[in-house]
Formats: structure tokens, C-alpha cells, sequence
């Protein structure tokens, strides 16, 4: 199978795009195709690879960075909190470590979660473009933020990724709090408890 | 060679130290070495990844992560925008993911450099209790902001580290411009010169 302009696009090809390595993409992706994409169908890439954490046992976040001239998807990730034993990557970090060193303001950040401090510092930083937040029902308040930095800032809220997310947050709480706020939080609300 | 609360504590050592595995310390460092470390020693082993770095064609920022109670290191790292082609891990951020998913309230960080503002809303997001600063000579400006926010916060600035932060910012500008702000920010530089 060769993915071209003409290929339909359905939940199907969105999930095997999420789960195809960003480096592999081009080999088996026509690049006229990726115009034919609109932000949702973006935004359910990065539910996908929400989906993806979640059955890997980890936090189901996850993010799409795209080259806004091209929409060619240039980073994509979800947070690895479980799978790598690590404190802080998230959806939006995730994806702007998969895109390497290139010029974040000529691109775009889908993710499927309102950003914490950290990735919204993050963004601003590396001076994207635009960022499209997937939920801010379960999570918001960096929406102002990253305005005020110059930030084009856009909701657009997928309720297949709201309602992935918001059954993990019910399954696991202190994995929840963990990728929010540290083990620290965690130990207080036990202590509290 | 195993070291001991006896073993007497040089750069040699510490530059030792600074390339070992943090994994790997235990099995060659008795845990009892550490009480006689001061907090100078530990931003020195910081300088020496810093050091490591900069042999590697990279930034030479370098960071400690310690359990205060044991003065043991739990994690350590440094800038590896050049070696991982990675667009934003700092000292900070690269000894905080080493140090995995721990309780950073009961550990100090120790910096080589002020840090910026991903590195700063890190440390407070993971509720560190205290960060050691080794540099405001070069770069300034999250103390407050970390003080703010309950971290406790020192400066402690090393001339080792000072002194190799300035030689590799004269030699690579646009590198570390890169590391601060971004590819972006390199890209306006250019067409504004």
C-alpha cells in the first residue's frame, strides 16, 4: 500500500499514519497527500498516538508537529512518563524531540491535551507558530500564556481524545498527578490521605 | 580502584565521577564517599559534564541531581542539542530525565548555568527543594521566579565553568542562540544582519 492524494481518509489510515515513524513517513506517503488533511484529521493523529501510550500502559497524550507551508508532519510523540521512566516527557515534548533542530515557527503543535507550564514554556520558547489544544474540558489555563507570547492559539476539541483520557484519569489517578505535578504530589496526597 | 570516605577528593575524581554511569556509581563508590562532598564539589562534577560537552562539539551546560539526606547522585547530565540532535534538553532537563521517576522534593539540582525558562518551570513543576546556580555571570534571571515559586535557591558560581560557558559562546554564537531561543531566533539574526 502506497498512501497518495487519492487515498481516502478514514480512522483506519489516521491511526497507521500515528503509528508509522515520523523518519518513515515520506517513503510511504505521497507529500501531495498530507494537504488533503484538515486540522481535525491531524488532531486524531495525535489521539492515535494517545491511544497508542494508553495501551502501552502510559499517560494517553499525544501530539503532532506539522511544517505549515507543506503540512507534512515533521515530529509526532505521546507521553512517555511509564514507557521510559521518564519525569517530565509529554505529548508536546514528545513530538518537538522527534522533530530535532528545525525552525519551530514555520509549524504547527497539535495536542491533545490543554499544555502543562512546562510544554507551554516549551512552545513559546522554540517560538511556534500555532499551537490547536484537542481538550481544555479535562485541563486548561495556558491558553492565555501562550497568547500573550505571540503564540496563534486555537481549540479544537476531539471527544474520542476527551474521553480516552478522562477514563485514564479515572484508572489511574496517581499516574495522572505523577505526569502533572511529580511523585512529590503524589507522596503529599498519600500522606494527606 | 574503589572509592572510599577515605579516598581523597581531587578534579581527577570528580572529572571520574562526572563520565561514570549514574547506574554504574553504586557498584564502584562506597555510599559513605558522598557525606564528604561539598557543594562546591558536586557543582564541579556538573562543570565536568559541562566539559565532556564541549569535547563532544556540544553546549557545556552540566547538572547534578543529589538526595539531600545521602548527598548520594541520583541523576546528572548535560546539554545534548548537538549529540542528540535534541532541540531542547538543557543540563537541567538531561539530569532530571536520568534521574527517572523519583521525589525530586527531597533532592537539590545543581546547575552549571542560570537555567532558562523550560529548565526553571521544570524544576518547580517537579517541586525540587533546592537549586544551586554555577553561573549568573552569563546568564540570568529565573532566581526570582524560582524563589516565587518555594524553591530554595543558591548561587554558588564556579570559575571552571564560567570561564568554559564564555570561550564556547564566542566560538559557536549561533549554537548557543539555538539552545536559548531556538532555530528560529538564528533565522532572524540572519536576515536582520
Amino acid at each position: 500500500m502506497h498512501i497518495t492524494k487519492d487515498t481516502e481518509t478514514d480512522d483506519n489510515l489516521l491511526r497507521l499514519i500515528a503509528h508509522i515513524p515520523t523518519r518513515s513517513l515520506s517513503a510511504n506517503i505521497d507529500p501531495e497527500f498530507f494537504v488533503t488533511l484538515d486540522d481535525a484529521d491531524f488532531m486524531r493523529i495525535a489521539v492515535f498516538l494517545a491511544e497508542k501510550s494508553y495501551s502501552e500502559g502510559g499517560c494517553p497524550i499525544g501530539a503532532v508537529v506539522i511544517d505549515n507551508q507543506t503540512r507534512e508532519i515533521v515530529g509526532k510523540g505521546h507521553n512517555t512518563l511509564e514507557q521510559e521512566n521518564h519525569p517530565y516527557n509529554h505529548g508536546e515534548t514528545s513530538a518537538i524531540r522527534d522533530a530535532g533542530r528545525i525552525d519551530f515557527s514555520k509549524t504547527t503543535i497539535f495536542t491533545t491535551l490543554s499544555p502543562c507550564d512546562v510544554c507551554a514554556t516549551l512552545i513559546y520558547m522554540r517560538q511556534f507558530d500555532r499551537v490547536v489544544v484537542g481538550d481544555v474540558t479535562s485541563a486548561s489555563g495556558n491558553e492565555a500564556l501562550l497568547k500573550e507570547k505571540g503564540v496563534s492559539v486555537e481549540v479544537l476539541e476531539d471527544q474520542k481524545g476527551i474521553a480516552l483520557y478522562q477514563k485514564y484519569r479515572s484508572e489511574k489517578p496517581d499516574q495522572d498527578l505523577e505526569d502533572w505535578k511529580g511523585l512529590a504530589a503524589v507522596n503529599q496526597r498519600k500522606k494527606v490521605a
